[in-house]
């Protein structure tokens, strides 16, 4: 298959770049860098030392030599409408959108900068679908935030809804929790549209966090004697209030001998999934496209946690490599729920085939021990951990 | 109460600001004109005449001295930000947004544009209202549109669901059909997330078609003899594809003797409610305000009825007044749902006391027979109302 990438730079986008090729897909990677810019922003750093995008584009190219690179900023509809004009893809993986709570929550500024960004590359991209190729598919990460944190069961996507004695099937309610969360919402119900009025087709992936930094691909395409992966082929790693998720701050807090530092009551429970099995995930909703028309949802995670029990296991795996780590109940800077019921479905991808391959601790002891030459990289930061942006008024 | 009236220069904006002042409010109307240049952007125009936004704040002045004017963008959050420190309302009512489907439809463009221009004008408003005035009751302009037309009762904004044998009350699922309609849905979302975390208090308007141009306020204002409405007081009716609904499209094709024409098989049922009693319900929403950090939805229609019966009351009205109108039935340019079941709840406006004063028959005949005096201006825009803009691909 022909597949564009949107966001090719990010932290999944990269990974599931090399995992397409190494597949055998031609890709077509687009990015405009702004991750970088946006991370510079708030004074942080990945805490691997990413390559610069030419250094990352010349090491794929080593093995994949029909790799192709776009410096594109998805905002313009002109651009968006050329690529898919140009390329004519099989499949776009739309991975280009700013993926940050806090960072919508700064100010207005911010928050209208990550609706509009958001809403508007999706927009352009369903046009020039509708336009070029309206046989392609779409395949959008959205968040299993989408869902908040509702009484009742979340299913994938839509329900079967009975009420005063009539029936419909209906999208699930959503309840998302920042302005970024309710940028994918407005985004889930605009491909709906497209897909309904145009006859498109869309996957669109309800992620849980995903977690780790290392790839098989990575391993596989070293060339560099004595090492397992190719330092010019591992994916960001953020750790800071605005671009780290919860998981990659308690991992970095324990590496720098910082208390780890769980939100409020800590009993938020979330779905997560390994960085290796999202894009198994990904690369099956691929190759089994839906119908014409069809627009699906796929809740993407394998296990669920409370945001205690994922600092008791980065203590647990961390004190297996030596590092001793404390638990430090900090106040929550968020309005959300901080004990309450969670029961999300996720059977779509495993009816695919999806088998998840890393549980947790297994993935937590590779990131860990791999994080931890770059100590001095996250101690350089360490004041860009703790949480400053607030929800509440 | 002070009250700031965005898009006052509107066909709802201003005939709500002359009736709020001559209930005694202060008011500060606040427009860019932009609907103006949109309408002309299009190659059409109002049928009536209204006057220069000079003469039209003049007029205003001359009964009510304190009525305060204000040319701004809604887009610009310094803006936005800088009418509520300076004027600290009680209330805001938020009519500011671009209103039309087939606008929204037309290109990527116009797409963006809309959903942009309403979801930045809302988050402006927010954020103001949060630094500055978190009392402040929003009353904000939706519409019946964000639901669709699902095959069960469709509630006032949200349900009590029961799911897998446990019970939530979630927002109730919406079907918008649109580009524009589907920013309402933004809007909703955003609005609803800003009640949660600020305590902010809003009231959420899901309006049906508003139909009508003339008020009791232009009458009464009147200082010219031998006239019953001051002509300077009159507010915009648009009859275009683009911006006239199709009631009003109907009234001006009966005048100019051009074929009423409905879109498709004419099945399409929505809610409608005349103008002055539209404006009845925004001034009990607004004096009636929601409590802190209170999200609530209004439906706010009166009647039913499908586009085959609305034909069929033009035809009627307008041969009472020696018009004779034929149906023709055209192809139907959006992608919507023909025939369907349609009961949308509206009692809680009816709850605070709204008693409806115009059918739409009555309704009807003094909108024909005031709007038989502009038929030169409805026939020079004859080849504008015909539908150009197609849903499909």
């Amino acid at each position: 298959m022909k597949i564009i990438v949107l966001g090719a730079d990010g932290y999944l986008g990269f990974p599931l770049s090399l995992h397409l090729l190494s597949k055998g897909h031609e890709v077509v990677g687009v990015d405009n860098l702004s991750r970088r810019r946006r991370v510079r922003e708030v004074g942080s750093h990945s805490a691997t030392p990413i390559s610069d995008p030419f250094i990352r584009c010349a090491a794929l190219r080593e093995e994949f030599p029909g790799f192709q690179w776009r410096f594109m900023d998805l905002r313009d509809p002109v651009e968006v409408d050329y690529i898919f004009e140009k390329h004519r893809p099989d499949a776009v993986v739309h991975l280009g959108e700013l993926p940050s709570a806090p960072y919508s929550m700064m100010d207005i500024e911010h928050c209208n900068e990550t609706q509009v960004n958001n809403i508007v590359s999706t927009n352009n991209i369903l046009f020039a679908m509708r336009k070029h190729v309206s046989d392609c598919h779409l395949l959008k990460l959205g968040t299993m935030g989408e869902y908040g944190t509702p009484n009742i069961d979340i299913p994938e996507g839509s329900f079967e809804v009975e009420y005063r004695g009539r029936k419909d099937k209906l999208l699930f309610p959503r309840q998302p929790g920042s302005w970024y969360h309710l940028s994918k919402v407005h985004d889930t119900q605009n491909i709906i549209f497209a897909c309904k009025i145009w006859g498109l087709r869309s996957t669109d992936i309800m992620q849980g966090v995903v977690h780790g930094i290392v790839t098989e691909d990575m391993e596989r395409s070293c060339d560099c004697v004595g090492k397992d992966v190719d330092s010019r082929l591992i994916t960001r790693f953020d750790f800071d209030e605005v671009w780290g998720t919860a998981l990659n701050r308690f991992c970095a807090q324990a590496i720098i001998g910082h208390e780890i530092t769980p939100y409020g009551k800590g009993g938020q429970t979330r779905g997560y999934i390994a960085l290796r099995d999202s894009i198994q995930c990904m690369t099956i909703a691929l190759e089994n496209p839906p119908e014409e028309g069809e627009y699906r949802t796929f809740n993407q995670f394998d296990e669920c946690y409370s945001v205690n029990e994922l600092a008791e296991h980065v203590v647990k795996v961390a004190g297996e490599q030596g590092i001793e780590a404390k638990i430090w109940n900090i106040e929550n800077p968020r309005v959300e729920a901080e004990e309450h019921y969670y029961n999300p479905d996720s059977e779509e991808l495993r009816k695919l085939g999806f088998k998840p391959t890393h549980m947790l601790d297994e993935e937590l002891e590779i990131t860990i021990g791999y994080l931890r030459q770059f100590k001095d990289r996250i101690e350089e930061k360490r004041d860009r951990i703790m949480p400053t942006v607030k929800w509440s008024a």
